[in-house]
């Protein structure tokens, strides 16, 4: 434990006893993991992974599967069917393309960055045949560019979209008015949500969703591990009549033993004690305020980095309230920038993807996200440039984002 | 806390400060998870799971990831490329047979149990032919049947196996040979070791297996959701000229990450600090030690149920080590036994599947097996089948597993 003491004001004349002194008693700092997935997760739901390990196929099991399919529920703000992989978020796409698109299937899919990309290539591994709208990597496709796709497209299956590109933070706004599009012109509406989903607000029956995807390391606090797919009647409709089936990702296997409230195949058990620990938080918490959390924190990050003189990728109504990612400014190193911000600052930090690779930095605006993080981060980001010699005003960046919470 | 006093000899003549007694200190029995998988996990796993969550693409992750690679290699005996999964046991099914098999390919496979029968649809879902060699459920497939398949079926790619049959307690003890035989005839051997890897001798490179698949939560005594696969030069060559490959499972994408000690998508970081402490563990022990320890309980196991005049599923050389079948006594109900193991007695075991769903209970012998954890479940199964009327006597069993461990 170190105690520091700041002397707000020393005067020749005063004391040592009558000097005005502010003590304050600080922890050993905590390393913090401000990637765009996996987060810092709370100690409620790390402590949650030591209950006792159960078989899946017993009632303690169906208490907690019940537990969390309820909680997902409430989160992906759905009546539909919600099923929890024991796979990585991209396990979850793999399943959610994998059980709609079959050979010779016409998809609509914009792409805008690495998770797009992804997406594409899945619909190309199951011999589908994707309508690209390449756009930058710091755009987002629009309600228009989806329209004209779809009017021209007229045997397309499906749309699939990334509702918040992690490798450029990005959200597509247009989302609720794409769902409008896909359902005029009957086509499926297959979303990632990865990077966002209990972060930003995604009312998947309400935008006419009909499979969602999310993971459980980002925006729900929760160890990385499990992703969750949720399917609606339109979507079961296709998935009933596809020809090639995956099979671990077999949704029909997945609904027959959901109305166990079981899994086909082992789950990771002490996953699924973390996710229900993190989704019984969002909800004591509620959607509303929790959307509002990220909203807040995201806008004292763009404040800070605005006031920094610094460039996000991603500007206006697009900006991601979830990823934020940072341009270096010349002669800047992204490499070198993480290392000094996690050695000395002990805050991780991403690089880029892909084009960006070398060119940005991404901070994670996830899941525990509070004040505390991000200045620290802020803090960090600041004093890590100028160690850098990129002359920026300590203080200044902080100043900005104190001015988003305390307004 | 109870204290049990245990008087060895009364004897009339003897002050009470003069008896011979033998004081246990018992605490509150723990729930015992005796199932075929998951299984009981040992504290130092569970704990490692409270490690802070890190990052997927730094050094710290590097370590950690290194460190499983290389005690895996040491419990798979093998020298090739080591893959951990983000899935369960059957994820690492679906990834083995999805890279080798495709349409048209025509695979070699015995089916004696619901594991082979999974594997068997797997192919099938890969558009490969399956060349079938119908068991009962009791019987393993001998080198001798292998071979005439093979000898007939010149056009064969591969034949997969499950070594150990979760569903019947069946070890396939000629696999030794069958590696020669596929060597000989030039066809890959793929292998599902998931319920016996770290739980009997599998030396794969010796025994010319060319993919072999583990999961975590069985042998390897680790929380369940991490599969792992181990690839060859053979199959490389086969792996790296299929025509379609799997997106989540793709070995080649996966291939191309273990060269920076990553994963292609992010891993469940949690899962891996406690596969990692229990892959310590088992280096702590040694092979030879552990698989002489769960072939000791088995015995054990085996030794009271005969006792009892109960029937084991699988009998004489191809006895399980790891999974124990037992045969359920006209009149009683497997559901009934095991609801009176686990309620009565803090001990749940398994039923059975398939054909043998209502007629069997299987246990686990798995892991951190003793003779605390044996001992204590035949002496529930003892109780319960006086429980539920089928008269054994109470003791009977317990001193015939005592006498293994005691000769």
């Amino acid at each position: 434990m170190v105690i520091f003491i700041k002397f707000n004001r020393i005067d020749d004349s005063l004391l040592l006893s009558k000097l005005q002194v502010e003590v304050s008693i600080l922890q050993e700092k905590k390393h913090l993991l401000m990637l765009p997935g996996p987060t810092n997760v709370s100690e409620r739901v790390i402590q949650a992974m030591t209950k006792p390990i159960i078989g899946h196929r017993g009632s303690e099991f169906h208490a907690l599967h019940g537990s969390i399919l309820d909680n997902l529920r409430y989160v992906f703000q759905t009546k539909n069917d919600v099923f929890t992989l024991t796979a990585s978020g991209t396990g979850g796409v793999d399943c959610a393309i994998g059980n709609i698109v079959n050979p010779g299937d016409k998809v609509i899919i914009p792409v805008f960055g690495r998770f797009s990309e992804r997406m594409r290539d899945k619909i190309v591994r199951c011999g589908g045949k994707t309508v690209e709208l390449s756009l930058g990597w710091s755009e987002a496709p629009t309600a228009e560019q989806i329209a004209q796709l779809a009017d021209k497209e007229k045997d397309a299956k499906a749309i699939a979209i990334v509702y918040n590109e992690t490798s450029t933070g990005v959200t597509v706004r247009d989302l609720p008015k794409i769902g409008e599009i896909a359902r005029e012109n009957n086509l499926l509406l297959v979303v990632d949500a990865i990077s966002v989903l209990g972060g930003d607000n995604l009312p998947m029956d309400e935008w006419n969703v009909d499979i969602c995807v999310a993971g459980s390391q980002k925006c729900l606090g929760c160890p990385p591990g499990l992703a969750m797919v949720v399917v609606n009647n339109r979507a079961w409709e296709v998935i009933e009549k596809a020809v090639a089936r995956p099979y671990y990702f077999d949704l029909v296997r997945m609904r027959d033993f959901i109305a166990k409230i079981e899994t086909p195949f082992t789950p990771a058990v002490s996953l699924f004690y973390a996710l229900d620990e993190a989704l019984k938080m969002i909800r004591e918490e509620g959607l509303d305020k929790r959307f509002k959390r990220h909203a807040t924190c995201a806008e004292a990050f763009y404040n800070a980095v605005g006031t920094l003189k610094l460039k996000t990728v991603s500007n206006g109504k697009v900006r991601s309230n979830t990823v934020i990612a940072v341009r270096m400014p010349s002669g800047v190193n992204n490499t070198e920038l993480r290392k000094v911000m996690k050695e000395q600052h002990k805050i991780t930090v991403a690089g880029g993807q892909g084009e960006l690779k070398k060119s940005i930095i991404r901070i994670g605006c996830m899941g525990i996200i509070s004040e505390t993080e991000t200045i620290r981060t802020i803090d960090a980001l600041e004093n890590a440039l100028n160690t850098l010699h990129y002359p920026v005003q300590v203080g200044a960046g902080v100043e900005a984002a104190r001015r988003v919470f305390h307004s």
